[in-house]
């Protein structure tokens, strides 16, 4: 069983650019990441778009959306940035394709030392080979079915809606 | 719903003494990674031991099941050496309790940056919520049935015996 | 000999703030550095500002020099932004105080897995000690007399001027 | 001004071996660590040996006193296990090359998170540049002459004899 890995940025994504002192888009860190858990899942990985998910247009979800459709795979990760996660998730949620799909991210880039994202990588991984199909956001141990989580911007977690 | 973490040792809770210049156990990391993952799960720790799991005997085994039989959780993860994890695991196993028991540890001690045990950490706790019954070992992405698994010592990965 | 660090901010101290997703100056990493050099010096730590040096005034370099000044070691090390280093150093070196003053810095933040932080402040601490008196910046393992040096903002480098 | 760099193995260099579960030499990390260091220096590195200093013998230690004494360069630091490293200082000392010679190495593994390695590298390639010719022990901050150090071994630090 291949797992699909897409890749749209996000703070997990971030590194800090020397040059302008300012955290930007490089390359993603997911390779490092699955090489760091010794992952010895087979996991196709795709990187869609390097974005801020505060920037992300309607557009760019219905290209995830398109990509999760079309993958062969069908279990899906999907690296998003915290802040629109749950509308993404709900985007993919309402095309109630046959697959599942789970949402991850970090609170924290994986570029500094004290990133949740290895923690959450290891979880979304996990969850997308067990759980039936649908989507879900995994973050910081908890699995949220997309209809039932909203961020908690004022304190930086997931929350069930109910 | 809370999750019973056991500690037992083992590769991943092995740190540098700077006197000796030997690997020896200190108190666990479960603490730290638990933070560092930002971990929002109701997660109760107990060192049940810090040995390596080669010295581990008949009388520890039988300590760890009397732990997971005995704990009011039903979803428990151990944390354990790899070298002996399977024969622990055949121990919990056969003794077939109604609760899902999730066997972890690492390749590379927590403490080295390059270690593997945040991401086992976190899958391991994923793992544990959406199993059923029964007794697992989660190591680098994979979930192995405790009577389907082996320790390849030469390549230092855990397979499927079938 | 007791050896003065004063800290004044810049990338060096910068760490992220999971709210707002942004870079942000907190207490300093200074005291934690010391403690993983494993640092057997008697360095005395004062914050006396925690900026970006971007938008250090001729007042803030007033207050620096001043406490050069009046402090009574005679061996000091600055943290400093990188990219007005050169400026608060022309203000400390004009002032010819009968002392030995080394700026530092660092090009990544420390929080930052990648950070030159470490390698800057164990150069700092021994340029410190063996430089006579007068006004230095060291920026990866150089040192340059604080009328000889120029930051190279293109590169993200240090380099003499002539 | 070329400095170079002898690697002689020691904490410094050891790795964690997966597959045995032991400390062991691979390659030097002095090539990562100038790089993580932003190390703009001109650093010319060569491997002499990869061993635990309490394993060095009078001909290695013969071995590193020719090429200290055939090097081109004037200035050279020598990485080295903490354990025998006053035995090789006063080897290289009673020698009584024209050179600045600067010995250093680590507590912590540099591949461990909590490694003092990059502090000691940063302050022994600054204490080489501005110390007059001789041959000098750089340990976590502090610099001592080849005849007035040793190492205590149950406080784990390096001292001065008088």
């Amino acid at each position: 069983m291949t797992i699909r890995l897409f890749i749209t940025g996000g703070t997990f994504d971030k590194t800090y650019d020397e040059i302008s002192g300012r955290l930007l888009f490089g390359d993603t860190h997911a390779h490092e990441m699955l090489r760091l858990g010794r992952c010895r899942l087979e996991v196709s990985v795709r990187t869609l778009m390097m974005i801020d998910s505060l920037e992300m247009s309607d557009a760019d979800r219905r290209l995830i959306l398109e990509n999760c459709r079309g993958a062969a795979e069908e279990r899906i990760v999907v690296t998003h940035g915290t802040d629109t996660m749950v509308e993404t998730a709900r985007v993919l949620g309402e095309a109630g394709l046959p697959k599942t799909v789970v949402l991850t991210g970090a609170m924290v880039p994986y570029a500094f030392g004290s990133s949740d994202g290895l923690f959450n990588l290891g979880s979304a991984l996990s969850f997308v080979q067990t759980l039936p199909h649908g989507v879900y956001v995994a973050m910081n141990g908890h699995c949220f079915a997309w209809d039932d989580v909203a961020k908690n911007r004022a304190a930086g977690v997931f929350e069930k809606l109910r």
